[in-house]
């Protein structure tokens, strides 16, 4: 790579002569002199290294980007919106990393991301503890997180961007509630994220609200291996074969994600039941992967390009009630292929449902 | 973000001290004001800055990775696999870029890589000219484009790692054949990569060793949007209809990728024709998502996690000959549901096709 010095030599000046030219002071200098070293400049194809500039300012022109794992199509597509917004408003670019929500891996992350002068970070993690990111605050980043709020009662100085996780799963199940199931359930992975939380708690909401309470179960896939979200679907896939051989089966399920709601459907198909037959599925994401399923997915659409934007904004722009937070609503329920009304084998429990209300 | 001005007086130490200290230079220190220094980096979390270190050697340590759209799920896949191999091998992270095939978008992020003094730089993009990219490394850079070999007869100095698409192709195209298929087609899209060039060759080969080259059609979905990869599957999608209408449709076709052939089953679906009772369809590429279909999609497996670490190795360690190009074969045809023998009307042909043989 050509040097500052190779292109003093190649027009024949001084290098303080050509740093003169790179800085715009060239009002005083011989129109022939600028003349020979823009030729040079040109020839060499030299690019004045901004690493200068950055050690003087500390900051480099990127975002770094922190994902559960590149392999989930949910965050290729937060992270392609989140690119976009980046390099279209401000010229910045992302750098970003596979952390499989390990915070030992989220932390090396944000110390190779300080050593490299970014100081600017979107993190999508929603662990519960969040104060390895409050110690990158305290040394100097700018910090946005995604998918959770802040800790109920302890200040935070990281933004947090999120969409309304409780409302989408309320949205979700109250379809199904209309359609006329009875039997609900919610399709999870082990570990309680904040978003978990808030989506467990809205399909608990909608079940309350009909009165639905003790037919509305929790169905905890087991955890996830060392490669996270990726394998979601396959969590997903495995939880449905102990729903086709339960005795007294859900007929309709809200999965975690649109990721797991097609592991679930792959998985029902595999166990010799139908959906929406036998089983109806709504998912959460709206990921354009939803619409190419058989049945098309029926899933509650996030607001990804707008969560995007305020998430580039807020980390370009951070202000002083990074606490205050921003929660987007789902846009709505896209309906697709796969809710139908109940089986008519669980019909006649589902037309005494109304009758079996919990006990206060 | 604390400096070394900040430590210095916490300290009550000179700069030089610091750096000394920072530097491995403490032998001559006295014991006590080591420990001074030592306790203010840990009091002010200081971590010293490697951008000093890299405007000496013009290199940070970070490999540019430059895909055509993050939302592809294909690209998520590999990018996680060079990831893998970058940070646990050497120790580098990713700055990746989405640039859609365009070769302006190509440059505006080559020439922010080096303003920022990365030299290791993966391009998976394809086009038929990568002139672009040998300007590159004239400027000094690392170049390993995947997918694509070198432009024949002309030297390059950018290394090639491609998987064999003529043979993933062939296979798929055989597997067809095998089943008793002779009306065959091919689904891409508008624009000639060199990738979907050979897959077409691959389609076209054994289609000619069977006999059927006239029976083996090229469908072209048109041009992907500005959004490139990520539309694939809608393009299959809307081909299907055309292809739902044709008068003597094929009964096996191979799709360019995976993504495609997800497209193509929904859009068959959503024409009322069933895969694989009424048209068979094979993929390429070996994504998770093609397990997760209804059917599931047959597909030829590409060895990701091998090319992966070959493309890491290349852009770490160069080699002189950097032109040699690497080729890795396609591991296996995974088969699923997605194909079957063609339906009763079109075996009348079938059984006649030996007849129909091409004119030399």
């Amino acid at each position: 790579m050509p040097t500052i010095q190779d292109v003093a030599k190649h027009a024949a000046v001084s290098v303080s002569t050509v740093s003169n030219v790179l800085n715009g002071r060239a009002d005083r200098m011989r129109a022939e002199t600028l003349a020979r070293v823009e030729a040079a400049i040109d020839a060499l194809q030299f690019r004045p290294s901004k690493l200068a500039q950055q050690l003087k300012t500390g900051q480099t022109p990127l975002i770094g980007l922190l994902v559960p794992s590149m392999t989930n199509p949910m965050y290729g597509y937060i992270a392609r919106e989140i690119e976009t917004v980046a390099q279209e408003g401000f010229g910045y670019r992302l750098l970003i990393g596979s952390t499989y929500r390990d915070p030992q891996k989220e932390s090396a992350f944000f110390d190779d991301l300080l050593s490299q002068g970014v100081r600017r970070v979107i993190v999508i993690s929603s662990l519960a503890d969040e104060r390895h990111f409050e110690s990158a605050v305290e040394r100097g980043m700018v910090v946005v997180s995604y998918d959770r709020g802040a800790t109920p009662g302890r200040p935070s100085r990281v933004a947090h961007v999120m969409p309304d996780n409780f409302e989408a799963a309320r949205l979700a199940t109250q379809h199904l509630i209309d359609k006329g199931h009875r039997r609900l359930a919610f399709a999870t992975v082990a570990g309680m994220t904040m978003s978990r939380s808030a989506k467990i708690d809205g399909f608990y909401a909608a079940a309350d609200a009909a009165g639905l309470r003790a037919h509305a179960k929790l169905i905890d896939g087991g955890p996830l291996n060392e490669y996270g979200d990726s394998v979601i679907a396959e969590v997903g896939r495995a939880m449905a074969w102990q729903i086709a051989r339960a005795t007294r089966r859900p007929t309709g399920i809200v999965a975690l994600n649109d990721l797991m709601a097609l592991g679930l459907m792959a998985g029902l198909r595999e166990s010799g039941l139908v959906v929406p037959r036998d089983v109806s599925i709504v998912g959460v994401d709206g990921h354009f992967l939803a619409g190419l399923s058989n049945p098309g997915l029926t899933t509650v659409q996030l607001p990804v390009p707008e969560m995007a934007r305020a998430m580039v904004e807020r980390v370009m722009h951070p202000q002083a009630d990074a606490d205050s937070g921003s929660v987007f609503a789902p846009t709505q329920l896209i309906e697709r292929e796969s809710v139908a009304p109940p089986p008519a084998t669980a019909k006649p429990r589902a037309a005494r449902a109304g009758t079996e209300r919990v006990a206060p």
